[in-house]
């Protein structure tokens, strides 16, 4: 069965191509009586939009969503919601370069032995452009979660060799790379400057934290928690590792020194990144990922065509030297839709369920 | 919907708590004709079974596993396969010690929020006892593959500070660790010697490997293969992190370094540790995973009980030092049921396919 | 889960309210390289679309669907196909008249209480509109399903008292009522304009049949594919008894007589309807469905309202004196969806299958 | 994908053959708190215990269900509940009568074109044998639907040619029947006694009811309650045909007949079967399913065997004259899964609807 759906209570499905007529999702299972409009999906997909940023792809895309059902009288009625964004920036040009020949580090090569055939155009359904349908679905998430204390949100915690020394989310908007960080700013400035001089691009480490967790979403033992967040991450274009909390850090420390100690007023410290056992302890939900730097680059390299000859290959037009900078949002949008999901899948099952211990206020 | 199930063609469901009557799963889509038996499960369950090296918990079982259905005359007939191993060594003991405490860095907090009760006797469904049934799976997952030409091999490449320096495949088998750098093996061993006298446990990196795979595994853009093996490498207890290629690496990597190019016998890199837009390249499929310390020790720790008052705990009896040994079966076999289950999904939709470009031969 | 989704691996997900913006439908899993365009998915629309026939409701869309993604000059990608039909017929109405009340035999009581909020306008959600996009996928399933030989056919078998006598496929088309029989045509034409005078409405009895079918499709022993057939066709508006092959006259026969005997030159008989144990027999798939009468009629009836008092209602407007003859199109629709859906099911398991034995030829 | 999974959120999956080594399965998605044990789950299958009526099949089963799992301190855990029935009386005889012998009526020649290899042993998985373990999962939920105020109940309605006359529950013990008019008992003994002499078979229609239904249990569009109801019915060894409702005699009803009228302390009428636009009304919901004769009788008939030569066929052996029978638990459990699993559907959307609007008493 082909992927494109993701979450099984809150199930959203999404379609598009980079050069298509357009992108679109349907969600299907939101809850009835939440206010929702085109404005509210658009802030999110604004932060996403390519031009955005000075260092992100400059393709303009006005990444207009229209609402085409579920929704009536600014409130969700419970039936699906279809959702589109028609393409309107698909410069007809000459694809007779990239027609035939494979780029290396993209899916050109895997997409044309999967299906026998392929849309060549911009990447055709392995374009970052499908993220879109992701962060307008998000944004019915956290609209959602929000309702329920949850709140998300996500920063650039390293780029390239560069690592942020602090975090103040006050000062994520305030820059170009949502960077908390004020005094790692211009570093990365300088840094993203010469890269783009030298026709090169570089890879990034984001960091999403959820708050206002409730203890107890997630589904051992293959639905955990930290497993859906695993996948719903890492089914980000360019991302190559996932961490919850500590992540690979866990490797070196002791038991002693890892394991989350409780206490009348809260856990101790929050190495696990808010999961045990795969189900949330109702503190943060910390999780770090890796993404790998674009392939689209100026850089020449080698590749084969689909004839299996040698051929250079130059990537030109709009790309993005960091495409860690827009996957921000893309990344809260998938933490909001695995949390969402967990949520409603667990009070399925639980909704009877009053826990008469005491349930410890969380400590992070 | 709760979580005991993996897989959406060859589908695994499992059941089964620590100190219960037994464990038992049901696959379900495994294809016709495969020859399978108790003794093909078997080699697998033991590599994984308690007490089997001297670092690892001296619980003893049996661990003998039965084929009640779905295998006739030694072939799998396509009908649902029930396995069963029961429970021998269930010491009758006492648990009022940890009935009513919730032990740091175990499951024991969530799963009483979550479900409003739970089986407290050895962790209940939360204990690593639960993944003897994953191993039987795989095994029945890693014999179907094996007919397809693909193999599967998992390895410890870092024990707590110490890691290894190289990979000899026939090493493995031939110490306690899973570790294929018969150098390291000493230094391991003096390491766990000290860490069991401290009364403490450390974490551990597994790296699994697929060789032999075909091009055009994995769904964009959600159930992509890494995501899928992301999920079910991440399902594993004590998994904190998951990397695909060169995880974490690519963060500080430039696009001119990292991405692999192609040439006309084959690719000139792995970087991408054989998936690219989320399907198989034909490469090596590589991942790490980074295993928590385990959180059963005898160093002293602070908890509360389930009326909130403060409480001392110390973990008693049968445990790992280092989980991370006996999760390289484990790691192996959730490897193995997502690369079949991915192979099984593929060829649903594109059975047809003819690729008339040449497949290049994989280069690592 | 909300339950918009129709299909295992070739997957169908809808969305749209009567008098919304719009239809839409994501089909994913569809396989790669089918010959798909706007024109092949509107003959089947047209057959369906208000106003085609004299006896069905006079609304005027003109149901133009637009592909956006998922067909690449002029073959399917293996990616999901969006399909979109914006509304254009949303008279702009006074709906006070049936804002607050419950009209009798509609979904307007179910829904409210179900969701806590509905969307009023012609029915919303319930609205029969809902089942173009059913057809447009069906159109899809039904020109892949013909590269394997098999074909869907559908007609009314009765109507209201009176039945046909007789099947002649060619004359399907050759009237308004899609019936088989040049002798009932008459008969029903008469029987519709006297219930139109009248106000009522009546119910139907329609038959699909599904030619040139493989054997072995079907999943025991939950998704027969007798089962998932009922299944499709009860979730067609209106629908309220499904049978397979001889269907209710079971009920008295005498197991002599049912069971269809096999000879050297194929089954004796096809009792069945062309499924054994859940699984296709390579005969023809027979099914029947009855449609009650539509409850938009002009007679008066009670009802209550939001507020719980009694209320008179009258439907005025456009309507169906009777759905039955619109749901051709659909229940071959439906038919063609769930035996692709199989289709595909089965070769993921089965692909490697090699029956040596000799596959009778289909007698029916 | 294999098809041996119902429910999505309650989730019943089975194994076993009928003269495998044993049954069994997994509730996965049950809720916390439920009070079940061994003897509440042995009690609904000893009502289709092989050998309880005299009509039934005089194989000798106990059929002892043993808990594996999720279930602890007489209390279900929310963890999976596995349950296993070993097969005693699997009499070892002698298969080579039917080993390469199509039976006509059954599943033989299915099942080996489905897999290429078969269980011959009495029908390996398409033996009713399979339905035991659909009552045992069907007795937790006919458990936890009763905390919730519904009840299921079922009888027979239709033995061959001769149907009740009238219904009164209190006597649908009192026979070997299932029947619930004891002035037909008598009539259909006698009935019995015949067939039985002349060797042959017969079908059967069989009621099944929930009352105390809520408002809005259903998944519109395409799972709807009607829907699903059909299905897992329709997937009942034997069921030709499914009615909600009037069923079938809606085909000749008009719409002033049908629609059931609203009125201030209830519904008029209940010709929908308790089912609008998919969503349950309140009121009871009513089904009826009809049975073909088994093929399995002593009357000589004609076949081929896999080598496509003509064969004579006798069925001799423990058989049931009458499937319909045994059929009247199982079709109880698959209406109590059903419903369940679209209660807890319902609530993971839908959990904090609050539904100002008069909710009116059911009146059927």
């Amino acid at each position: 069965m082909a992927g494109n759906t993701i979450g099984d209570i809150f199930r959203v499905t999404t379609f598009g191509e980079s050069h298509g007529a357009g992108l679109g999702c349907i969600i299907d299972g939101c809850p009835p009586g939440l206010e929702v409009d085109e404005a509210l999906i658009q802030i999110e997909l604004d932060k996403r939009k390519p031009g955005t940023s000075r260092f992100t792809t400059q393709r303009r895309e006005a990444d207009e969503v229209k609402i085409f059902s579920g929704v009536f009288e600014g409130k969700t009625t419970g039936t699906p919601i279809g959702l589109l964004i028609e393409n309107t920036d698909q410069r007809s040009k000459d694809y007779s370069e990239i027609k035939d020949k494979f780029r290396p580090g993209h899916a050109d090569y895997t997409y044309l032995h999967k299906h026998g055939i392929r849309d060549y155009r911009g990447g055709g359904r392995s374009s970052a452009r499908e993220t879109a349908m992701r962060v307008a679905a998000g944004a019915v998430a956290q609209a959602w979660l929000k309702t329920k204390g949850i709140s998300i949100i996500g920063y650039m915690s390293q780029l390239g060799p560069i690592a942020i020394n602090s975090v103040d989310e006050s000062q994520i908007r305030e820059n170009d790379f949502f960077c908390p960080d004020a005094s790692t700013v211009s570093e990365w400035d300088q840094y993203m400057r010469d890269l783009k001089k030298a026709g090169d691009s570089v890879g990034a480490k984001i960091t999403v934290v959820a708050k206002g967790m409730p203890v107890g979403l997630g589904e051992p033992v293959f639905d955990r928690l930290d497993a859906d967040v695993a996948k719903s991450l890492m089914s980000i274009n360019a991302v190559k590792g996932v961490e919850i909390g500590d992540g690979f850090d866990v490797v070196a420390q002791k038991g002693s020194e890892h394991r989350d100690e409780l206490t009348p007023t809260g856990f101790a410290a929050n190495h696990s990144g808010g999961v045990l056992g795969g189900i949330s302890t109702g503190q943060d939900l910390v999780a770090h990922i890796a993404l790998k730097p674009t392939s689209s680059i100026s850089v020449p390299g080698k590749t084969i065509d689909v004839h299996g000859q040698p051929q250079d290959v130059i990537t030109k037009g709009r790309h993005d030297p960091c495409v860690g900078i827009r996957a921000v949002p893309i990344a809260e949008a998938m933490l909001a839709l695995t949390i969402m999901d967990h949520y409603l899948r667990h009070r399925a099952q639980n909704a009877d369920v009053v826990v008469n211990t005491p349930v410890i206020p969380a400590s992070n």
